[in-house]
């Protein structure tokens, strides 16, 4: 078997961005991805597209970078591996429909390399404003048949990383429904940094073949349209109030404090000095801040929270 | 003369908070603040006011707190003095104006202690979507004003840490036309932590007596309404477009990163386990996130950036 090759992996990522966004087009209908090929000064860069203002999603990004070169040794100090040369590729995905009754989502693939050490991470993750038990379950057994083939416990492992890194702590509440989210596949975690190993109970134990680990990864990207579109289908046809749209305003100004406060992918990339507009075009179109904003007893925005808290979505569907 | 006391200091605070939230609501015109009283788990708390909806304001917050307890000891070992205990009262504000013409405002004052170590911070700094170079040079030399009976460079170099402190790089560009930033006043610079004054060039070299830099700290407080309010007197009359309001969304983006990026009044709310609902009233009412938006060329949208650098705003109106 040949070596994992970055530049193969990098021409497999555009060309999964190619399947997602014909399918992400045709189900909007209404508007068409724009592309922009950008270039990173220290090496590398990558291509983004962006659908605006559709009928189905307000903005929908897709963007799959290739970087390269030296990193900033104090940030490099919190990746595994030695010295400061480093290549990553990845393909990174966020939806924001603008009916507040479909669930927003981000996925996320990556192999990244520093030194000799080579690893992959990414995941998914759902984001409803008026969340369907039947949405979350059919993600979350999607979620497990991407893993089913690769590790019998790693849906549930990853799952529960999925539920602890898209956490707010200072609003008490996970970002959305979870999903998957796993990092330093191939690394095991005896040779992660204590820094690292700290902070990421959940990195699995084992050294995982780094073509195994990037097949799993794959499979993740590849079980993405599966996961989200049905739920996207079963939900545009439904009615919203303008009530309910500010309510989406509101929870999407939780997703921009996620993404600005806490997401590794989002310092990443400005740590690396990756592409501005690529890297923020996961913020959501319009956002509301409202101060001290509580909902209605009983009201469907108060259930929300019930979903915000980790839930065993898959045991659930099969009680 | 009796040595500073934080409970008189606090009291002060809501004096000045008394006095700004009855200008600001007469100044509206149309709706009036309401007042959150709080208490923080670990110790203190504080009072809240939110004016929202208004005829020229679309959210002003003006916070008072007074906490105090034991600090986070990794978080402790970012500010001078030792150990964990600490306590601090401040008053911050924001005002969004729901007008694009009416430049946003900030500002803040501060008094903390850790251990045996007591110093002041605080500030203000004027960021207009339309700026207009009379605003500019009337809120600098507030700000001058505001410092010329203390120290006769402070002002430049206040003026020059706000610069640097209120600058988003991955934007390369400033938040605003910048006003003061200042921080550790009372805490000569010799005797600040190494990782503090590497990243602080700015702070005093001299040991200011404490009743002296709450002195100045207080002025700069009190000079706060005359350095916005002619500003806003002169500009709310303005007429605005459609095109202008989504212009101010799009840039209150901007505010929006560099609060959740960057701001260290954030930060330190947050790790000190502070009010979340008043320590983030300081984020837009309403903010848009327009991938890759390019202003056309020579319109007033594109000369803000000309605005978004370094200008020696008192010089260039003296000349």
């Amino acid at each position: 078997m040949p070596p994992l090759s970055f530049d193969t992996s990098h021409e497999w990522l555009l060309r999964l961005q190619d399947a997602i966004c014909t399918a992400i087009a045709r189900l909007d209908g209404a508007a068409d991805f724009i592309e922009d090929h950008w270039e990173r000064d220290g090496g590398g860069g990558g291509r983004t597209r962006v659908l605006a203002g559709g009928a189905v999603f307000e903005k929908a990004g897709v963007g799959v970078s290739y970087v390269h070169g030296g990193l900033d040794p104090a940030f490099a100090d919190m990746l595994p591996g030695d010295g400061t040369d480093f290549a990553a590729t990845g393909l990174s995905l966020v939806f924001h429909p603008k009916s507040p009754k479909v669930p927003a989502v981000h996925a996320n693939i990556r192999l990244v390399r520093r030194g000799e050490t080579t690893w992959t991470g990414g995941g998914m993750d759902l984001t409803p404003y008026y969340p369907r038990d039947e949405d979350c379950i059919h993600f979350h057994r999607t979620c497990r048949a991407a893993c089913a083939p690769h590790g019998s416990a790693w849906y549930a492992r990853f799952k529960q990383w999925c539920d602890s890194y898209f956490y707010l702590p200072h609003r008490r509440e996970m970002r959305g429904i979870g999903g998957l989210f796993f990092d330093y596949v191939g690394v095991p975690a005896s040779a992660l940094p204590v820094a690292i190993r700290s902070r990421t109970p959940l990195a699995l134990e084992t050294a995982v073949p780094l073509l195994d680990a990037w097949d799993f990864t794959q499979d993740v990207g590849r079980k993405f349209l599966e996961a989200y579109v049905p739920i996207v289908e079963s939900r545009r046809k439904e009615a919203w109030t303008d009530a309910e749209r500010e309510f989406q305003l509101y929870r999407r100004g939780r997703y921009a404090e996620f993404n600005l406060l806490y997401d590794r992918g989002t310092m990443f990339g400005l740590r690396t000095n990756g592409r501005v507009e690529s890297i923020l075009m996961s913020m959501p179109p319009l956002a509301r801040w409202t101060y001290d904003y509580q909902p209605p007893a009983n009201s469907p925005e108060a259930r929300l929270q019930d979903y915000l808290q980790p839930k065993d979505w898959v045991s659930l569907a099969d009680a």
